[in-house]
């Protein structure tokens, strides 16, 4: 029998619909915002990226394979942002700051599951150049008109700054190892209080150091609040980041953006603000993200230029946006008219129809099979046609066409039938 | 130094706009046709086209490698059809006519040059279920329509049938080992009449059946002239390819669909009708071309189901429209405004400013960068924002803005800003 790889998909009618709707609305907001697109290769040398993805992603994730004549070793894209650097160092030319948006297939060797594909889309936008808080608050204004476009509702998008868990928790309180701690308490939002503590202690962590963590980490009130708590404490790097959010707080001045010092991000390469959005249900996880990265762009240039950006994860948010009734595959086919060619010798003049709605502009089908009345309009119902067009002996002789939808039905002169269309169109 | 594999782009944002406008044309036409979208994975098992796409592509042209934790092997995509006879075999639950199209990447490991990338795109829509000409016209009218749609004027299609081939070269000339002939005379386009003689000879044709082949294939006029003359020969294969070819000229009814019997095209699949569509000038090759292939489908699901496609060459199209000057990379950037802050001060103003035409859905742009006004002007310029709109300490107290681009100059009122900047937009 034959099959696709594991946690590959094919994506039938009514899914590519709903995804190209989704990815136009998320492209319209990356417009509106001034970014334009680039795209790069689906594969990179493996030289290029070998020792920057980090360990997991190296040995376990990446599709890495030579080839056959040169002996070069390739590698599927893994994800939006290196190639961004890359790209960057290849085009000096670019005038800075580049707004740039990409939407690409990246490719995993995870274990398939849930939500979790090993080819799936990323949908990034990037400012680099910047090192300004407008910029982070550009990209956090995206994300969230992102989220409020698609009617999610109960959204939050929770926002940190690495510098600020620097200055608080490598520097004020010395711990030198800080990052099994950051990924402890980057779970809290999922463990609890109590399960945060108990990884605290596993770790090594005395009563009283997990106590001050808690704390800190637990804090809740506006920005404006925890920011001057955090004042009191003197450390350069705490001052820097707490200056830098409250610009981004202040322009993007919205209630669903906040504070959450247990925020950490995974990824190593940030260095300023980072942030995540996620709904209250269905609990799938964070559904778009991103950060401040001034190191990372610069490792193929040589020189540091500092970047900000975000990245909407489209496979989660269509699979929220199912469960959660937003979207649904209604739409099985674009398709807006059936011509149904009552007898065969009626097919020219369904023809003729046909030339007429597709110069229009209106999507539009025919018999192409020879079948029987019926037999066209039950394969007309199966594909989910908007509206059926029945042309018949007595059509063609008036030059008419008889209009057919669940709730309408009208016979119309050719003259009327664009009008007539649209109105049947607009109800269906 | 950094760079990317051989064959393969970065698209920066001038050719990705003209890309994707490209693109979006086509798939508006594919749409009217009535043609929904799919999308399969970018990598197949090797297992799954081993055998079936011919010894060149096999050994040269696939990119096939193992993955390392399954030892399964892979092979990039390397075409649309065979993954859509597939995905016919793995949906029999799909109506038929399935009218599909697919737009997607394909790699090929072909030596880059000149219009051949190792990475690039296919656009292909096709009807599966219909063995009738109203098929194959239908995938020629969108032919037709696409290279309309573009201003491409000089064009033409030209259209034979494979049948015809079989019953004139093989069963009437006795020819039994035709392929090597096909290919001679599919030169005939590119190397005219005594190249084709000459590869005749060579391929040790002797003078009296070489004189009969360029009689047949120089053969020009109408197809119904023509088919006049093909008439004369009793033989099943070529009455039933005539037959069909009059319907398909019939039915498409347009002077830039013509008959040509030396027309033959590469892929071993084709069952039925043919054709390939080219322009004079560039001389670039084929621009698109299709064709009937009734035993293809059936490879996977062991039971023949006929179908017909085209397939729309857009890395040519694209190629030879702004070699002709159809297309060009005129725009840099989707941005209508860039919103210039005269002084530091009035940052916010145009923060406030950008909300509402982004909200209107403008693409618009405002200093990331803390720049100077005629630092920020010069970056307008050079990413080719079409209107540039100052804010300055007059504009934020008198609740305007001053709208400026190459002809015009207006200060306006936040209430008349929309329409201002449509009236900017329309003469820019």
């Amino acid at each position: 029998m034959v099959s696709i790889p594991r946690g590959f998909r094919d994506f039938p009618p009514p899914m590519m619909i709903l995804r190209k709707r989704v990815l136009s609305k998320i492209e319209e907001i990356f417009r509106r915002y001034g970014f334009d697109p680039i795209e790069t290769p689906s594969l990179e040398y493996w030289e290029t990226v070998k020792g920057k993805l980090g360990e997991e992603a190296e040995n376990k994730l990446m599709f890495i394979f030579p080839d056959f004549f040169s002996k070069e070793w390739y590698t599927l894209r893994y994800e939006l942002t290196f190639p961004l650097a890359r790209y960057v160092a290849m085009h000096p030319e670019t005038p800075l700051p580049f707004k740039r948006y990409h939407i690409g297939n990246v490719w995993r060797h995870e274990e398939p599951q849930k939500g979790r594909y090993r080819e799936f889309l990323q949908c990034d936008a990037d400012i680099v150049g910047s090192p300004y808080p407008e910029a982070d608050a550009e990209v956090i204004s995206v994300n969230i008109d992102a989220m409020k476009s698609f009617d999610f509702e109960n959204f939050r998008v929770r926002l940190n700054d690495r510098r600020l868990l620097t200055g608080v928790f490598e520097e004020e309180l010395g711990i030198n190892n800080p990052f099994p701690i950051y990924r402890a308490i980057d779970k809290l939002d999922k463990i609890g209080v109590d399960g945060v503590k108990g990884e605290l202690a596993r770790l090594g962590a005395h009563e009283s150091l997990i106590g001050r963590i808690m704390e800190l980490i637990s804090t809740r009130g506006s920005f404006n609040e925890i920011s001057n708590t955090f004042r009191r404490i003197e450390n350069d790097k705490v001052k820097v980041a707490l200056d830098h959010l409250e610009e981004i707080f202040s322009i993007v001045s919205d209630d669903r953006l906040v504070f959450d010092l247990s925020l950490v991000r995974g990824l190593d390469y940030y260095t300023g603000p980072v942030f995540e959005t996620s709904v209250s249900e269905p609990r799938i996880g964070s559904l778009a993200g991103g950060g401040r990265y001034d190191r990372l762009i610069g490792l193929y240039s040589g020189k540091d230029v500092p970047a900000t950006g975000v990245s909407l994860g489209v496979e989660r948010l269509i699979d929220a946006g199912l469960e959660l009734g937003i979207f649904d595959l209604s739409e099985r086919s674009y398709t807006d008219v059936f011509i149904v060619s009552v007898r065969r010798e009626n097919w020219r003049y369904a023809w003729r129809i046909s030339r007429i709605l597709r110069e229009r502009g209106f999507s539009t089908s025919l018999d192409l099979m020879r079948r029987s009345q019926s037999a066209q309009r039950e394969y007309a119902n199966k594909i989910g046609a908007k509206v059926i067009a029945f042309v018949g002996p007595s059509e063609e002789e008036t030059e008419t066409v008889t209009l057919y939808s669940r709730d309408l039905r009208k016979t119309v002169k050719i003259s009327e039938l664009i009008d007539s269309l649209r109105e049947f169109l607009s109800v269906s």
